[in-house]
Order: C-alpha cells, then sequence, then structure tokens
C-alpha cells in the first residue's frame, strides 16, 4: 500500500482537529441546506494535504503561529468548494468514498454550496489582514479556476501541447498548494527569501501530484480511492502519459490513442491503461514527477532539520510513492 | 413605459464606459473559452445599478475619486457572476434579451466563469488595499450566496413566513446594493456616520428593488424584460404577494394558491397573475417596496443636494415606478 498518508500526518492531529472545529464554525449558519451542503465533503474525511502543508510550513522554526490555524481552514475551503463544482462539471457521484455534493443535494445545491465554500474562505483570509496572504490566497484561488477553464480549451488531441498540460496543472493544483506553503511562512514571519523558497516548494510538490493523479488515473480502481475511475479519460481530457504517446509513441499507439479517445465512453478501458503501460507513457509520466519532487526537496534545504520538515519530505515522499 | 434608466444615468456615460474598459481588463486572459464565457453577460448590456450606486456615493462631494471605478467594476463583475450561476439553477435560458451563460456554453463552462468572475472580482479588491472595502465586498458576496440557499431551504409554502422572506432579499439582493453605496462612501473618505447612511440608504433600496422584482414576476412579459417570466412561481418560490394571499386572503383565495404551487409547471398561468391582482397582494406588494424606498431617501438627507444626489434619487424613483 505504501506510505500512509494517515500516519505521515499524524503527530499533527491536535493541529488537524483545531482545523476541522474552524472549518465547521466558519461555515455553519443554522439552516440545514447550508451547514449540510457545505459540511458534507468534509464528513468524508479528505488528506488535509493542504493544511497541513500551512501548519507544517508555519511550525519550521517553532509553534504553529496564533492564525495559522484559521489560514489552514480556508486553504481547505477553497479546495473542497472546488471538488464540490468539479464534481458538478465532471458528472461525478463519488467523492473520497462517499457520495458527492450534488449526487446528494442535486446541482442547484451544489452550486451555491461551492460558491459559499468559496466566499466563507475569502472571509477568513480578510479577516485575517495581511495583504501579503490575502494576495496569495485570492491569487490562487482564480488561477486554479482559470486552470479548469485552460483544461476545457486546451486538454483534448487538437490543442494540446506539453507546454499548455503544465500551464493547466500549475494553475489547477500547484499554485494552492505554494500558496498553501506560502501563507504559513508570512504568518510565522519568515523572510521573502524563506518565503519564495516555501512557495516554489509547494509549486513543485503540485506538479508532482498533478502528474501522478492524472497518471494513474490509468490504474486506479474505485476501491482504493474512493472516487470514480478513469473520469478524466472518460472526460476525454488529454494528460501527460497520452502526450507522451502523441511525442513519443510509435504509429500504432498514437492511432490506437486517436481511436480510444475519439469516444471514450466506449473505449476498452483495459486496451487503454494497457497502451498507457507498454508504451513507456506511464513509467515516463512518473519519472516526471519524481523530478518535480526532487526540486521541492531541494527548495526546502535551506531551512534548518526539524520535526516539521521531516513531515514535508515524507508528504513529498507519498505524494510520489503512492501506488493509487 | 415609466422611467429610462439609462436616461437616468447618462450623465455617468463616461464613467461607466470606463468602467466597462475596467471589466473587460480585469477578466481578459487571452484563452478564448474564458474571456467569452466571463464576459458573455456584459455584451448583453445591463442596467449598471450597482456600478453606478459606487460611483454615484464616491461622487456626491467632489469629482468621483481614484479606484472607484475599479470597485464598480468589482461589485458589477460579483453581481454578472451570481446571474450567471443563477441560470444554471433556474435553467434560465434568457438574460438580458439574449442567449444565458448555460444556455450558450453549457453548465460546465459556467459554473466555472461564474467562479472565475468572482474570484476575479475578489482579486480587485484586494488590490485596492482598503481592509474596510474588502470586508464590506467579502461580506455581501457570502451573505448573497447564502441569500440563494435560504431560499432554497425557506421560500416554499411549507417553511416560508414573512420574517424568513426579509431575511432572504436582504442577503440575496440588499447587502450588495448597500455594500456598493457603502464602499463608494469608503473610497471618498466620507465618516462612518455617513457611510453608514450610504449603507442604509443601499439596504433599503435593495428592499424594493427585490421586492418589485418578485411583483413584477406576475406582470411581467419577456418582450420587455429580456428574461423568462414567471420563473420564480415556476420554480415554486413563494414571495411577498403570496405571503400576503398566505396571511390575509380569503379561504378561496389560500385555496388558489394551495393548487397553482402544487403543481406551478401546469398551473393557469393567466389565473395565478389574476389571483395576485384580485386579492390585493399586488398592489399591497408595491405598497411596501415604495415604503422602503421612502427609508432610503430618507437616509440620504443628510447629505447636500448635488447633482450626483439627484441621480440616486431618480435611481429610487425608478425602482419602485418602473412598469415591468
Amino acid at each position: 500500500m505504501g506510505i500512509d498518508i494517515k500516519q505521515i500526518l499524524s503527530p499533527l492531529t491536535p493541529e488537524l482537529e483545531q482545523v476541522d472545529r474552524r472549518i465547521a464554525a466558519h461555515l455553519e449558519t443554522g439552516v440545514p441546506v447550508v451547514d449540510k451542503s457545505a459540511m458534507h465533503l468534509f464528513s468524508s474525511g479528505g488528506k488535509k494535504i493542504r493544511a497541513s502543508l500551512v501548519l507544517l510550513s508555519s511550525g519550521l522554526r517553532g509553534p504553529v503561529p496564533d492564525g495559522a490555524i484559521d489560514l489552514a481552514a480556508a486553504v481547505e475551503i477553497i479546495h473542497a468548494a472546488s471538488l464540490v463544482h468539479d464534481d458538478i462539471i465532471d458528472k461525478s457521484y463519488m467523492r473520497r468514498g462517499n457520495i458527492s455534493v450534488p449526487g446528494k443535494y442535486g446541482n442547484k445545491v451544489a452550486v451555491l454550496a461551492g460558491d459559499y465554500m468559496y466566499s466563507a474562505a475569502v472571509n477568513i483570509a480578510v479577516r485575517d489582514n495581511d495583504s501579503r496572504i490575502l494576495d496569495a490566497i485570492a491569487g490562487a484561488t482564480k488561477e486554479m479556476v482559470k486552470g479548469e477553464l485552460y483544461q476545457i480549451e486546451y486538454s483534448n488531441l487538437n490543442n494540446i501541447t506539453e507546454e499548455r498540460y503544465y500551464a493547466i496543472i500549475e494553475r489547477k493544483t500547484a499554485r494552492l498548494m505554494a500558496a498553501s506553503c506560502r501563507i504559513g511562512g508570512l504568518k510565522a514571519g519568515y523572510g521573502e527569501g524563506e518565503c519564495n523558497a516555501l512557495y516554489e516548494a509547494g509549486l513543485n510538490m503540485g506538479y508532482a501530484f498533478q502528474i501522478i493523479d492524472d497518471t494513474f488515473d490509468f490504474a486506479e480502481s474505485s476501491d482504493v480511492t474512493g472516487k470514480d475511475v478513469g473520469n478524466d479519460f472518460k472526460d476525454g481530457k488529454i494528460t501527460l502519459p497520452f502526450i507522451y504517446i502523441l511525442e513519443k509513441g510509435t504509429t500504432a499507439q498514437k492511432e490506437a490513442l486517436g481511436r480510444f479517445a475519439e469516444d471514450p465512453d466506449s473505449a476498452d478501458w483495459d486496451g487503454v491503461k494497457e497502451l498507457v503501460r507498454s508504451s513507456g507513457a506511464f513509467e515516463y509520466s512518473v519519472g516526471v514527477a519524481v523530478k518535480y519532487a526532487g526540486v521541492a526537496r531541494d527548495k526546502l534545504s535551506i531551512f534548518a532539520d526539524s520535526k516539521y520538515l521531516d513531515i514535508i519530505r515524507s508528504i513529498i515522499d507519498f505524494i510520489v510513492e503512492r501506488n493509487y
């Protein structure tokens, strides 16, 4: 089963429980439809990697500072809001091993629940009252949504390039992780150089994370991940493994890819997975992720060893070594 | 045709054209799907009442200050984002006399276009770098979404009360108008008492605006408004005219209302309109709106007469006297 993220994050349990309580406090209104829909996704758990990155980055030189818990709650709410809207967009019925928000409450409530969660997170950041932190959070949120729209525009056989793929994953995933690390550093009062190093570490972690996610879309089983499988592929999204085949595959492999991508709904799923494996696309993509993970580790080398730095390093290991 | 809002706002034409240019500049990315979907609603015009309230409030004592244009753009983008998501929720195909964003680009793009617009507006407010203004904008946005969710929970025959109706319209409409007026005052550097008076004026304008909107849902023709007609009623939303019938109507009127509300899709539309008229609900609701408009006017009485104050007063007249 590879590395267990829950075990890696277990030293943070008290802080992450505080984050959970703050999330509930910030979202609670007393009106059933609001509270149930906004809290639904959190009731199914979730790894809380982004919240952890805020806490860990803020605690590299001393105790987690006041206010870091609320900011960790804010980034986790933003991430969850994006998942709620993604599940509308991708028509996903399952999320985190449970029914999705649109699956349970319908698209109507899910659109508003996501909007409410985004706006609640912004209000947490506004109350924190540090323009650099607010800028990091607001900027990352805008870029995240842009990344999703870039994906709709470019993530198809006609328009994708490797450059565009990286532009998409930087926005939709990497920048929020980068911002999570950076705001931890800002909250702790580190210098600009250290905050930038944290940002870069988070950015490279994010690249690695999304590439692994995209690659394992061709290997996953929903029993393990709690998500629908082959979602990206079935939506016609072209990710790194397919880009590799487009650029480096044999003529026969490219033709097979074209056939699959033309009608993903009726494509032979085992054949698709086999193509990704046999072409070397799977191995190549994992290798690229490992390279980004290495850059993330290097960026952190300016910090002295500490318990929290070790945990961040373990998160990086988890990102590239998890086998689901 | 009653009062023409375009004529009322014509002295603001140069500033509103600047607002249009700033909206485009803030939303533009160079990626077709983003730019087209986010700008679609603006290409159909719109009254720009909220942007005008920012500009007018900021110019009650002197020229419109630097930065008010960008803030006017921000509130207009927030309003437009809410309409894009409303059109998903209400499955509306028409908006502002044109096809809606979900109608043209599908729900997938429309969810993200709305998210992108919200996040772009937050970024404008963040860059303005005044925590009171940011607080007003972020707070109003969160309340607006909560208002929509309250509506889903309470705006039905079983749960509605007059108190809940006012809680809904305060959030979904009045607070953003209130915030628009308040941030104009903050940007211009007025004292707290004046900013609060502007907030209260905007809040009461918002109540009047939404009550008229809800009331004329029973009188509109789509030729005039550019929106689908009877939308609220067909969605089963119970608004002030129906609340009046529930509280003051005869037994026969209440029974007729129950029959219509039970199956709004096949209800006799002319019969519904006739019930709202003959019960006195229409007249009563307009009367309530007129009362709120009067409060809005009173709140503004602390300001010396000026060209811009006259325009705000004309907007208040427009809100309650427009006959569509």
